[in-house]
């Protein structure tokens, strides 16, 4: 279950007109909320028009994309993208296809949210793809947010977007970030100016939730938090390198010795040429 | 990034020898686990051969396909279909389209693990589509974990499947299990014999996480939780309707009063007609 805007709609403002929080969220607004007992009425600031752009690759994180596009999906007015180099459905790193909505050169030339998941040797691939980060580079310079989930920070990274800016990976690959002459923070999700980075794949969700509020407000993302009941209970404490059983974390250190390798090679060789016709 | 096996398979074996917890995880296994310095040394149990059959439906919830997907394709030697009525890609509620890798007709007969994941108004579709039942109770009846998260429960119910079984769904769906004669629980995941249902939508990775467990061991499923970070860290404290704000409760019960009645009517019309053909 989603927000189904239709119904949302329709169905919010009876809700809304009793809503005594709104009053509250409205003052930590710009935009004033007027609460009537009109059945039409609506905060103005809950509907938006962003272009969002969520970039698709071949073995990418099908997590990492699908818990932010949960959310983005959930922001009312929003048009969501899923745009890759072309039309043809692409493979996530689980065998996981998904359909593009448009292509790198039909994806709006000005975009709100840029979005960039994470994988493993798919994203070394494209951390080597000049094509790709050439057009990550220049929609990220002017996108209002760019953003990113678990190795996804390494594409943002080798495109030149996150030189001086805090950021964050999956905990595996976060030592990558120095190459790209980021500064590797660790938390959940890091923000610096306009850059906003997730930490491994499930992070996606947390990351994509506080933007919802962020772009709308706490009352808006606690309704898409309660959709999705997210109220998570990992059934161990294995989540975090710090929590992980030594013997389980010196296990995935092992897995992703060839990946940090390859990964240090990849960023070693710079920022894509630029290419005016980009 | 998730448990790329081929990584996985080559790198494992230095880091299980010299793992402390398998001789403790391997006290509790039927399969006895054989600990050498020999570095294709790999516990027996940890590679199984079942075979996953997710179902794909237009109007899914994406988010509760894709976090149990993350985990089963985490189990090594599982073989994991998405299958839907034809080959052609399935969008989502938030018009997300994942490609089937088979249809109804060719996925394998006997499966281990059936999954259906919820949705909104396409469920309710869902619920009155008589070849679509008849797929999933001729399905159920023979594999060996019958599975759903948020209101694929009501597709499970919908084809006769949780009789006298208690089950979850999406906690403003969870009323309509009575109209199948299942037994509503409040729990994040619920077991009842092979019955394993989730609640909403991001309850699907706390179901995959367990599943992964049950079918390999502790240690396996704390390695695929690392993989994916998944130490969740909601911003708000909304993802439950006990600690989500009344007002915002209210209006998502608001929101799901037509998805209600819609509910309650399609899942009167009982379960599908047997069809020896199916």
């Amino acid at each position: 279950m989603t927000i189904e805007r239709r119904l949302f709609l329709r169905k919010a403002a009876a809700a809304l007109a009793a809503s005594p929080w709104l009053a509250g969220a409205a003052e930590d607004k710009a935009t004033p909320v007027t609460v009537t007992h009109d059945m039409s009425a609506m905060p103005a600031h809950w509907t938006g028009k962003e272009q969002i752009g969520m970039l698709l690759y071949p073995g990418f994180t099908a997590l990492d994309f699908v818990g932010p596009q949960y959310m983005f999906a959930g922001l009312m007015g929003a048009t969501v993208h899923h745009f890759a180099k072309t039309m043809a459905s692409v493979p996530s790193d689980t065998h996981l296809s998904i359909s593009p909505t448009t292509t790198l050169a039909q994806c709006p030339a000005e975009l709100d949210i840029l979005f960039v998941p994470g994988g493993g040797e798919g994203t070394l691939a494209a951390l080597r793809d000049e094509e790709l980060l050439r057009f990550v580079a220049q929609r990220g310079a002017s996108a209002k947010w760019v953003t990113s989930v678990c190795t996804g920070s390494l594409v943002l990274g080798a495109a030149g977007l996150l030189k001086g800016y805090k950021a964050t990976s999956h905990w595996v690959a976060r030592p990558l970030l120095t190459d790209v002459g980021a500064i590797p923070a660790e938390a959940r999700v890091v923000q610096d100016r306009n850059r906003i980075t997730g930490a491994g794949v499930s992070a996606g969700l947390d990351l994509g939730l506080r933007m919802v509020a962020m772009l709308r407000d706490q009352p808006y993302a606690e309704t898409v938090q309660l959709l999705a009941e997210y109220a998570p209970e990992p059934p161990f404490n294995a989540g975090s390198p710090r929590t992980a059983p030594p013997a389980v974390k010196a296990m995935v250190d092992d897995m992703f010795k060839g990946f940090m390798a390859q990964g240090h090679s990849a960023l070693a060789r710079g920022e894509p040429t630029k290419d005016s016709t980009s």
